[in-house]
């Protein structure tokens, strides 16, 4: 998927870029991004077979767990290092299997140790799922330049 | 692993096992059942690399997915059919790659309708998480007896 | 308080700002309508000494019963009574004494049994807190017109 | 109404009980506190017509309050300072007009900055609202021994 990037600084945009592409439980759940930008990251799935619960619906996980890293990554987009502290998610509608489902990150506040945060997810016009988080602050993203 | 049945009848158990066994979610992120009881579900992952999110350490999705899930079979262990419609969970501390993390969903009310639970992630004597969740009702558990 | 209408019915606006008038536990907290609108609803309340808490700041259930109860006039305003399922409040800045402090509350889905919601509350620019609800319909609102 | 002591010192328990009986927002609402432990708070209301929204029943900003206050407490009896960050109800039945509910409040983990918690408000045998908490530490009590 080509990303695109709505006015990130080119080194950090690519740091993140390669950084998700590179995380082993994004890869798991098939999670890919789609934007970034200042305060805001939209991430993408394509739900299959393999997302579904005993019911053969999508398992709820994943809707909290693409939410949790729209908001996470909405965060890292300020260059800045956090973890979630509590996240909440009404589930509010079900995606079908072969639906894109896609989460919509953005921020309400960052505070000096506690950043708040809510996310979207939704399937074209219809919302999925709609998450509120809480996180805290560790650190800043420091990005090596290898040798 | 062999799950231990506290109290809930064969038919039901032996159903609840191999539909946990064959559920696409579970095996993708490696969820297996320890216990089944009367509106208790205790379920577990070992931690691993590939539930690890960019700072390195494990998702919280993984957490809320597990939580969910444990929810979700102390329901079932009851012969009710139900959807997660709100799931809150804190980040209390972190697991270790290689660590077994067990769920205990239980139940706390019953309702015609809505159904009200909570759950507990640990790992040995360490709360990892907590969560409550709400479930919305839409059937009984049907047994098919195949020829 | 002057209320604005946006949009409803005057009999449907008129039975709801007096509902709202006679609520004791909006006239215990103070609580006031400002504007209702097809699933809107703004309400304020001015913060007062007798909202503190034994630090001297506003009592966090304030923010809690404010956005509630804005939640729940905005599922009224659409003829619709409904109770609380859920409701999960972040508490981002505080308020000082003094201040109008509004709730706005807005819908996110009317389902047949469920209904989603969302509020902010604000005094100025500033978010105090934000909430998402989950509601449960019991009937429609039935006007008496008395003899 | 007479707090039991389980094991605070003296010192503290006093502070605390006449804090809560002087703290505006308690008295607003009648708050009163019925046990303070180390880690642990019941605090009690008598609900009356004060208390009800626009259906007749209880609002349930009332049980929030009340859930928030007891996690806010059982903080205290540890002589730490904190103010809530996220605070998510469910609300599971109702109360009656004339019925003393109680809520009990506890601790799941006390980190450096953040406390987690729950709080549980029932009426008798039933449970009527379940809560958790998230807490950020600003400080210690301080104890003033005025002259």
């Amino acid at each position: 998927m080509q990303t695109i990037n709505q006015g990130l600084e080119e080194e950090l945009f690519n740091y993140l870029v390669h950084s998700i592409e590179d995380t082993p439980y994004y890869q798991l759940l098939g999670v890919e991004v789609r934007l970034l930008a200042s305060g805001s990251a939209e991430l993408e799935v394509e739900v299959s077979q393999q997302h579904t619960n005993p019911l053969g619906a999508v398992h709820g996980g994943l809707y909290m767990s693409l939410a949790d890293a729209a908001m996470g990554n909405a965060i890292r987009s300020l260059g800045i290092k956090a973890v979630t502290v509590d996240c909440t998610t009404s589930m509010i509608a079900a995606a079908s299997i072969g639906e894109v489902i896609k989460a919509q990150g953005s921020l309400e506040k960052v505070g000096k140790n506690l950043i708040f945060a809510s996310a979207r997810v939704t399937a074209g016009e219809k919302i999925l799922a709609s998450s509120r988080g809480t996180f805290y602050r560790v650190g800043l993203i420091e990005i090596n330049h290898g040798s």
